[in-house]
């Protein structure tokens, strides 16, 4: 393990990682900044890694945040992250498979999932890193978008939202497992590298027993962004 | 019946329309636009109204082009501007109600099939225009979206593509329907009338018997688009 602490972009926290294995990306600040949080939500981080949208909602909101983490040595460093911030108070981490999440809460009774899953499909064909840590936190091997769906569906409250931010490319599998577990996609933003490129990544609001109907949010040119805090101004 | 001879954009062509009902919309361009033809393509345009779609595509390309179109008046101003601008041998249409396409292509028979449909939904609630050529322009009243992929599953060669302009609310249910009819979306473009507002309308590439996993492409800002032929130059 390669240990070290550094800024949490421009948030005025520190956050630990190792460089070998548990860095954060851009994606989870997008999420976290793209979520909608009321006062009285109960809030739960799905595959949190290194916690660093816990950390970002715990700037912003005073919700108490629940994090979920499989891997042992980087729910480790969230717990460091969030003492070395001083959050112990907001943020209660778990470290366990996120197909046990029923476990720990009951169904119906979240109001704000978030989730940055791993983005690729476990084939055959697919190249996984045989690293392990790695392997686990960007395949399909744990944990898939077909369990996190289910999973969120039981979990919220009747018109309740998963944030998710996963793959452009995987929309139609986003939307067809939504409607399977009555869930309806009700905004899409699409993250673009520029605009001369394909979209990447994109963020979802997901709502259970939503209606049918999706709002296509503006497009955001990572290219242009040069703050990361309230990195949707002007363009939403 | 305001009857009109206008310039087609910039495509050096005339149309006749008829200024109290039957006016093309910059969404034909765009879907005629957005689609990729091969030689020996055949190609049908659905919903084909006063022919903008056939008469740009016959510009673009060799390929014989059949347009369907429901409404007897619209039709009879379609034929008056294939006349007008010469494209009689190139352009053949037809006056049925598109629900029966089957009883002028045998199934498996189409490699490209375009269509700018009715966009809103034929509820109780919804504001439909007592007039009626405009109620069926605009409300599925005739055919709806499930008709629509249906019919072109149905039509098209196995691979084969449906260009659909719609709206980009919708785009849950076209994956949806898509799915249930053997078709897979692969392509989406979204349009937006300027960066700052949600996107109104996409364009979709929907292959028969296609793979899961859609490609977003750059999003279109509308309001700086400059000329129409080759509207895409820039942005893909």
């Amino acid at each position: 393990m390669a240990l070290v602490l550094n800024d949490l972009f421009d948030y005025d926290y520190k956050i630990y990682q190792d460089t070998n294995a548990f860095k954060f990306s851009i994606d989870s600040i997008l999420i976290a900044e793209f979520a909608k949080i009321n006062k009285k939500d109960k809030v739960l981080d799905l595959c949190t890694g290194n916690g660093v949208i816990p950390l970002i909602l715990s700037k912003k909101y005073m919700n108490h945040i629940y994090g979920m983490e499989i891997q042992k040595d980087i729910y480790d460093l969230a717990k460091m992250s969030i003492k070395h911030n001083r959050k112990e108070s907001q943020i209660t981490l778990i470290n366990d498979d996120v197909n046990n999440v029923l476990n720990y809460f009951p169904g119906n009774s979240l109001d704000i999932i978030l989730c940055n899953p791993p983005y690729f499909k476990n084939s055959e064909e697919s190249h996984k890193n045989p690293f392990l840590p790695l392997q686990i936190a960007r395949h399909e091997v744990k944990i898939n978008l077909g369990n996190i769906l289910e999973l969120s569906s039981k979990l919220l409250n009747n018109k309740k939202k998963l944030y998710l931010v996963h793959l452009t490319e995987r929309i139609d599998e986003i939307i067809l497992l939504s409607n399977k577990y009555g869930m309806a996609v009700k905004y899409i933003q699409p993250i673009y590298p520029n605009f001369n490129k394909k979209s990447n990544i994109a963020l979802y609001e997901i709502v259970k027993k939503g209606k049918s109907g999706v709002k296509m949010l503006p497009p955001l040119d990572l290219s242009k962004c040069k703050t990361y805090q309230n990195i949707f101004d002007g363009v939403k």
